[in-house]
């Protein structure tokens, strides 16, 4: 590390990598193929005041050289999970490289499904009902690792209600005995796991699929007075589920399905017609924690 | 109508209309409760030259119109089929108003799937594998469906080969013999039935259903020489097995997946590790028509 | 060419190539730099019957083949205007491919202005104002051209009217006498050049920046009672203005904004705050053409 | 605030509010008119277990009235800038609803040009060249303002080089002495101001765009020797020209620009034509701070 001695303008957090590295990993059992199709994001910090400072790159492994190490690593250990992967590669940089002292991997998997009747051992479609994410955090010590979901639409065409809010002078909304109840689940919940010595890891797989199951049934389940009280709901019942999870973070637009007015028509609108609009829309964000867990996952899961 | 005698710019073809209304119709049996999302497009064409010539509205019905009628359609009728809806919505345009000759109708349908355990009766999720579309058109007197699908992304892990091609000065791809194929899937077909009296309609969710069906299984089971010949079986699976498909047009991006050279690193890579590129891509299209059928799909399925 | 004597299924209309091959090409006088930066897209039709029935590649030049001479031509010829760089294209694949018959190049140009102060030489910033685009088609004896622009987003703060339509049983809107009008241009002219021996080619640059002018001016300058024809002036003036032209097709995207109701709040609006819409929205098409001229550009610039 | 004794699960941090309301404000000086066009998204948090743990709505302002207050806001005050306009709006929900305890508004603004030639006084067009962002806090004592842009891209055709660098198993590429450097600009700097009693507020259009001609100038004046090392020259030259500015965050993707191989065809390719690749990018985030200043900007711009 070099000091910057003569400047007003210090150096502060950074990091560096190759984002969105797209591996797609086949696997044979005979003739029955299996994929496994990631997304990968690549991010290194550590001593890296002179490159920023002075341009030497000494201490820099080339952002290409991380994306060859995706694709090496996605050859010599396959694709387990994407937790699993992350966790690999992020050892892999801090363990190997001695400038790099954090190194955080973010993982996309994109789900597919066998297509092509019963002998079909090699074909497949891209399903929907959202991305499977990932995130692990490696500093040499530690290991963080955030799991989670995004883009997958829920609706419920009645159960949900919201009245008996706050009015001011800027209130024209009118109460709703049971409106349409509809958003896009983004979920990231970290693991208790931090990979000391000895401490089981997860079954990665079980844990999405449960807690996936888990956030889709508590929306489903919930009698709801507010968006507010369904996400509580939704991140209560995973944490309650799951042992393994520390705390989730949930962010819940409210697309909004408006009743269309019909009467000009000489119709009644009996919930039957709804526009569903773009924006605004209403964006509900909070933490759910296990009783003592610390809360660690940033608050913006969305662009400052 | 009024000549433009004085200018030496003439109104060509014109069509006006809302587009992309979105609508939401939900449909109760007791608490069991089905959903239905169309995106409407509406486009009429007739006596317009006043009011591009003069600016009179006369002869316009305003696209607000045209959007509310969208909407108690939906009430009125409720929502059969995508082309069912369509028709009904070309057919009032045409018939009750007399400047319009002609409407376009295009819909756009999303998927839901139902969610929540087996008591659930109101939740649904948001399917994925690729949009539903069709088109009506009505003149007055013919009606012309075509249906189809788009986004729906497939991948062969192998039996697809690339060889034999023509090469010139600035050939350098290699021979393939076992390569990924993935695309895309756009797909419109038109339907025989014009709307004449007494003849019957197509069951049209079905036919959406069976050529869904015969087009991912021709993808499957085509051991592909070209993407063009895998183009051609999909479309032929469909001509062949509907006898209500008169021609269908294909547009399949050849969504390249590049082996990865691993030989830097001492592995070799046996069809296991692939680069997912975005672009360039190639893009196929083509038209497969029934025996004596008339080419009347666009050949153009994307924006000039 | 290859018949195929025992299906129902007979193909159509084909084409293929590579779609969306980005090429910076970087010219130097001196220390000055020019940049050109295009997104070109190849369809090759021609004698393809055997490649679809059959898998015989023996007529099909690879899609790698044509981006890799898109990259050759960028050397070799650079890139005087994309017009001039898609007839080199069309006219090479025609000229030196005996199955190639027809050939289409469709680029899209980005552009860049300079940066960095008065010394700046090799320093650029994209701008935005709309992506100039241009078609060339060439079949060995005829070229067209079409060109045009795209996503240019254009807003009259008043000046604009729409009144005295006709009205049904659904029509619901208030006339408006002094409305805000916004759209995003797509037009789309034709040249009457076919480049015939001895035929003069249009100076494009030119006739690129004049129309786009034409186009901006037009809108800024008519007083409009409806978008179509504000459409019409719009096509008419570059018609009138561009004896080069003989047609031209607009799709005019009616981007709604509109006056928020502030009664509730006490507040009156005085056409000063506006909620501006996403969908829907109206859709406004025509073509403009010259007296006499044929109408080629299809009609239809987006996607069914 | 109620306790939530019984369960293992917690409400940890939460903020909810209406995102992208959409507002265009015209003013007018006599026949000349002015736009402001601004996405306000509004999240407020304050005393709200009770909604979420019980559905109770009591302390919930509904985020339709923060849509409605955005509007009446636009008319009652103006937009002078979107730093003004969000420490109003972030005052006004922190300073009337009692539950509420701190409001952020984040909003963009779209540029707009005239057109129309030197008569026209109320015609526009979009402009390109990044978007302006703003984001206030306020907690009842203090605000914080972050400013900044993004979706600005530039390019320097010469003046880069990237060598010297670290070198592992993986690492396969070439070291280049001359190399196009392209990135999309994204940034966002804290403004020292806090809003205490008698703290003159800067001259906040005047910052955005010095700041804004800071960044492009670095970028284009600076001899690179890596991305890096242009980014905190970016950076520091803001901070040491603006003292109102205490931090400044960027995030820069390398969006790289490769050289293209023509030797295949014969050809020499002296940094001429190169292909703009789509992913995987270099992404290099860091903050440059002032001596002395804390780091509040969070280190993500982008979402996990």
């Amino acid at each position: 590390m070099t000091d910057n001695p003569a400047r007003t303008a210090r150096l502060g957090q950074n990091q560096y990598g190759k984002a969105e590295t797209r591996v797609v990993r086949i696997t044979r059992e005979g003739e029955l193929h299996h994929i496994k199709d990631l997304n990968v994001s690549v991010s290194l910090s550590g001593d890296m005041e002179d490159v920023h400072y002075f341009g030497s790159n000494a201490n820099v492994l080339p952002t290409d050289t991380t994306k060859n190490t995706v694709y090496a690593f996605a050859k010599e250990h396959g694709i387990a999970s994407p937790e699993e992967f992350g966790l690999l590669l992020a050892r892999h940089f801090v363990g190997t490289q001695e400038p790099i002292r954090r190194a955080r991997i973010r993982i996309e998997e994109y789900a597919w499904e066998r297509i092509g009747g019963p002998d079909a051992r090699h074909s497949f479609a891209r399903t929907g009902g959202g991305t499977r994410v990932a995130q692990v955090v490696h500093d040499g010590e530690r290991a963080e690792v955030v799991a989670g979901l995004k883009d997958l639409t829920v609706l419920n065409t009645t159960g949900s209600e919201f009245r008996g809010y706050r009015k001011d002078r800027y209130t024209t909304l009118p109460e709703a005995y049971d409106r349409i109840l509809a958003t896009d689940v983004s979920a990231r919940w970290r693991y208790a796991w931090t990979g000391a010595e000895g401490e089981g890891a997860p079954d990665w797989d079980l844990c999405y699929r449960e807690s996936r199951r888990h956030l889709l049934e508590a929306f489903a389940q919930t009698y709801s007075l507010s968006l507010q009280q369904t996400l509580y709901r939704m991140g209560a019942r995973v944490v309650e589920s799951r042992p393994e999870i520390e705390e989730i973070r949930l962010s819940l637009p409210n697309k909004h399905h408006f009743l269309v007015d019909l009467e000009p028509f000489g119709l009644e609108n009996d919930n039957e017609v709804y526009f569903a609009a773009d924006r605004p829309y209403g964006l509900i964000e909070a933490t759910v924690l296990r009783d003592g867990a610390e809360a660690l996952i940033p608050a913006d899961l969305t662009t400052l």
